[in-house]
């Protein structure tokens, strides 16, 4: 138990972290690389070559006799349970594989492809980064003691992960837990994925900005906003302007607050968690976010469960989540 | 196993139907008596001494020998997990417990008093009904080799039942599968459990009719269904008036199955299933229903996901399937 160490690897669209975590969850020692110019720019093969020197280089960094429980992976647009990556937006576009069909060539086997080159073979799991993230607060965070909860990422996009009788919620196809892509506005914004009114083109750290740029445009009302170019406009500058009383980024973490609100009082009528813990950059607003998002839970949760579901920070938010959360998937 | 039976029991707000299970799914005896006047309406008490007496009627006609392997319960407004009927709406009223304050009198823990009756003390289950059609499915029914998949219940609400990694989805309050309540239109129509706008309103064999009066009130097609009085319109009617090509019963089941299919588009967002079965009486619509369902559901789903998450209708249609999905508790 206590010379065991799990390795997280948190793959992200510029880089991928790897992290060796103790039992007691601490991370004993770190390595990063560029996910997608090493030795070139999109080349598969090339990237899990790398992945596993990185990996034994990171083992190298271990005190002697440490045992490797396992390596977990979290990654963006992962089929968990089969273990692969699936047609991924901002990854790598095709493995050289000249035999398959193009849709196949969109698909990368990574688990397998790993496995092939650590010749330790260690036990290995990849899942979706949203769904290790819920994990990671369940075994490192704030859902520690909770078999029934949901973990609501908010970065550039929204992801979550569920878990429901102790178990992440992968479904039929590995790739569950898509909060983001709920439709809560039929013909609303268009979305990333080519569909409109996604949850994620509201709620989000771009959805924020988009909204503020709504109501710049349409609204009359002064602010401290409309001199920022809409291109160099971020959610962090929004939140600054908030927190300083700017009546129209208050407006725009109010309304951001009410969808996120509205979204999660659907998930509890489905899922009934204990708790909903938010993840993400835009958390940092604090109750500017969680503040007009509560009272909109609340107002469209069940008579019944009113007052019964609190909305949590992360207790991950200064620490590796990433890593951390990637590796939890190591039971 | 030969000899094994379970009792399967459905509780609904007027009847209540025991069957005893064969291991092969078979229903071999039945019996049933009224809910709520029994010996005095609303009179909870005499009632789980109604239902320990049919129980054991029922033993009585099992053949010799016949090993009890447990009793499954579905029931309305249940708390699975902590064996409770919890402030039913359709069922009894208050408990006779003057210690109690109000809202603890309307909680009815109807596995303990019932446990405490069974001389033989049989193994006890119960589960919101919706989560037990969902079972039984699993057990008995169209998603017997599916670990990931929902079942909707379009009777006069909309119940729903999840099933994830081969669990039921209960939650943490026991009482999760509430599609029926998710809000799909802030500010909409009002709902019994006192919101507006929840699925049910719009979906179910009530939401159908209250579509085809509001169409018939607005407007100025003529239709068959306008000589009905508006109180004794029923969802039948209208799907019998669709079959034969009235314009405004159709418009109103494409607009009943449009809604459907976007809340199970996002339904498969959030739990990825395998498959999404309808049960109850508007399932009997056929494709009048499952047509336009199946066209929303295809065009709000994620690209990646169209064409693979299928629209079952129900394996228990004609068979009992409260009793059977009761009995699949027992596991």
């Amino acid at each position: 138990m206590k010379n065991e160490y799990t390795i997280g690897i948190d793959i992200g669209g510029t880089g991928t972290v790897l992290g060796a975590v103790s039992a007691a969850g601490e991370v004993v020692a770190e390595a990063h690389f560029p996910t997608r110019d090493y030795p070139h720019f999109d080349d598969y093969p090339a990237y899990v070559t790398r992945l596993a020197e990185a990996i034994g280089i990171l083992q190298a960094q271990l005190p002697a006799g440490a045992i490797l429980r396992g390596v977990g992976i979290g990654a963006p647009d992962t089929d968990g349970r089969h273990g692969v990556i699936d047609r991924p937006v901002n990854l790598w576009k095709f493995r050289p594989d000249e035999a398959n069909p193009d849709e196949e060539r969109r698909i990368f086997p990574l688990v397998c492809d790993l496995q092939r080159l650590l010749s330790d073979r260690p036990p290995l799991r990849i899942a979706n980064d949203a769904n290790a993230a819920a994990w990671g607060e369940h075994i490192y965070g704030a859902a520690r003691d909770m078999r029934d909860f949901v973990v609501v990422t908010l970065g550039t996009g929204l992801g979550s992960g569920f878990v429901a009788n102790g178990a992440l919620i992968e479904g039929s196809d590995g790739m569950a837990g898509e909060l983001g892509h709920v439709i809560v506005e039929p013909g609303g914004r268009l979305c990333g994925c080519g569909r409109r009114g996604c949850l994620e083109t509201y709620v989000s750290a771009t959805g924020l900005c988009r909204t503020v740029i709504e109501l710049l445009e349409n609204g009359s009302e002064p602010s401290t906003l409309q001199s920022i170019p809409r291109k160099r406009l971020e959610a962090h500058t929004v939140a600054e302007a908030a927190a300083a009383g700017d009546a129209l980024a208050l407006e725009a973490m109010r309304r951001t607050g009410e969808r996120l609100g509205l979204a999660l009082a659907n998930v509890v009528s489905i899922t009934s968690p204990e708790a909903v813990i938010l993840f993400g950059g835009l958390v940092r607003a604090g109750e500017l976010l969680f503040g007009p998002t509560r009272r909109a839970l609340e107002e469209n949760l069940s008579p019944i469960r009113r007052g019964r579901v609190p909305l949590l920070p992360s207790a991950l938010l200064d620490r590796n989540a990433g890593v951390l959360g990637a590796a939890a998937l190591i039971g």
